[in-house]
């Protein structure tokens, strides 16, 4: 059985919508998933028959018919917004409270076993927040209803992955914020989804050092003892770790298929070279949940909303990612000859 | 006439001599320039000899010979150190001393317009410090002998050329580094290089932020702020500056072709693209001087030198970059309407 990835399908005001029917127009998407788009079944219709997709979508009750859907697409409708307007014309505090209702579905029923992964749309973080719900991003939101602080934000694309140690931070705080802890949480999380959801019975990691030269043995900077102390505290494990690596010629090599995956210090360290090997189909993966989580990789493009030239390649890369990581979840304990 | 290069041979116990014999055994770089070696004739000749390669060396006097050195390779010879030993037995003080010599000698003779550029292979900072001479760096013992204390470091490869702020800090300490002055002065003398030295009339210039998304208005950091002023005060010149652009999604853009150079706020923000790009084909450009310097991309490897296996490659790009700078800054005055 292929397994169900749940969509969510983002602020109805952006272009989550958009890309969410563009990539469901792919045959091939279906033949590595069932995907159950949690959304707005109206506003769907509208942006395909705008775009001039013949994307047939089928309401669904979750109780009754999650398995089998019918023809086309299953939608559960969780809202109901347009009363004919066009998709991007919709209130913003409804549009807002909607794309959040989607994704609070898609964390319950992820946790409750209904859906084996979930994708999710783009939203505003400060127009949800804005509607009055306190929510401050999709990752912190789906840890807290899962209970976990130990989560991490990775990046993958087909030649890089990148796993972040910090995030959304000014710069000049980062090197206050790197604990050893934290660094070997990263590393940990890292190393065991990669033998769980991307196939690698025994993941070469890199750490990447927070210095240029990699502080040249302290010349430019401490922080790379700190990195060396939890290399070694992660050392020893299925998973092969090294580093502090200079960060210059660190990806080249992994490029190279040196390594599987490299922790980085600080969000531009990773997403530079993420970027840049992969502007449009990087995905956004969130490790260290109970379920599987991609995300695309880009925001809500209210300008460009309603448009129709949105690119949807994010959002599929996305897909058939959390596709893939789920059939390998489903292998994993075989392979690696553990328990579930 | 092609231009007179001179090559500074490097630390005779590095792989400096190597990569100078490899490149310089390369036909098409002598159709580019005319190439002196500011070096130790012996040492050159027994690392060819052992290398396998036919490389004539032709010892030259400075005040005779300078521009016609005869057959083979023109050398200058500034050090005579080998007595029957290998090039990489060279007593350390010795040969750091003398690698002090060749580059010393190199920048005398540009100043005095003997050459018209320079490239320099790979000393050891700390080797020449331990052997009694105070000496940063290449680039500011040359700025020191020029007399000029604005000068920056580009590293350029054929798909991108980045321009850094601040260099060899430790980056917790580049936050407070950020001046609009330095700043500023730094996309200045991008601009004035591009036109000078790389054939671009009119340069475009991108600055890249310094936090993640580019601080998102003042949520992560606000040295963008600091950033957005100097952009402003170096507009009106005969190059388009913009910025501060997010780092992470700007590199893919300037590898489609939307920027000539990126102005980086740190080390690592210009040399992770750089090297993923350009692994060793990037040359190390010192801007600003009253002369031309390239220099190869790489430090002295003790660890493999007199092994064979180094690569010229970054030799190679670095000689044939001086030379086109030399020849492009020839043509400069009368494409740019300028005055020498």
């Amino acid at each position: 059985m292929k397994p169900i990835v749940a969509i969510t399908m983002g602020d109805p005001r952006g272009i989550g919508p958009e890309v969410v029917v563009k990539a469901l127009s792919r045959e091939d998407l279906h033949q590595v998933c069932r995907p159950l788009i949690l959304g707005d079944p109206l506003i769907l219709r509208r942006t395909a028959e705008a775009l001039g997709f013949r994307l047939k979508v089928a309401e669904i009750d979750e109780e009754s018919s999650l398995e089998t859907p019918g023809e086309g697409v299953g939608i559960l409708p969780l809202s109901r917004l347009l009363l004919g307007k066009a998709p991007t014309e919709v209130a913003p505090e409804e549009s807002s409270r909607a794309s959040f209702r989607y994704l609070e579905k898609a964390g319950r029923m992820a946790l409750a076993g209904q859906v084996e992964a979930i994708t999710t749309g783009p939203v505003s973080k400060g127009a949800i927040a804005r509607a009055g719900i306190p929510f401050q991003g999709h990752t912190e939101f789906f840890a807290g209803l899962a209970g976990t602080k130990d989560f991490v934000m990775m990046l993958a694309g087909e030649r890089l992955r990148v796993a972040l140690v910090t995030t959304h931070l000014p710069l000049n705080e980062v090197s206050r914020s790197l604990k050893e802890d934290k660094i070997l949480s990263v590393v940990e999380i890292t190393g065991r989804s990669l033998m769980e959801y991307f196939g690698f019975p025994n993941p070469r990691i890199a750490v990447a050092a927070f210095n240029p030269h990699g502080g040249e043995g302290g010349l430019f900077g401490e922080e790379e003892k700190i990195i060396s102390r939890a290399v070694d505290r992660a050392r020893g494990k299925d998973w092969a770790v090294s580093g502090p690596w200079p960060a210059d010629s660190l990806f080249h090599r992994v490029v190279q298929g040196a390594y599987d995956a490299v922790v980085c210090m600080y969000h531009d360290q990773g997403l530079i070279p993420l970027k840049l090997l992969h502007f449009d189909t990087a995905v956004n993966v969130t490790l260290g949940l109970p379920f599987i989580r991609t995300s695309v990789d880009h925001g809500v493009a209210y300008d460009i909303a309603g448009k129709g030239i949105a690119s949807p390649r994010s959002m599929e890369q996305a897909i058939i990612m959390a596709a893939q990581m789920a059939l390998r979840k489903r292998q994993a304990p075989i392979l690696n000859g553990q328990k579930t």
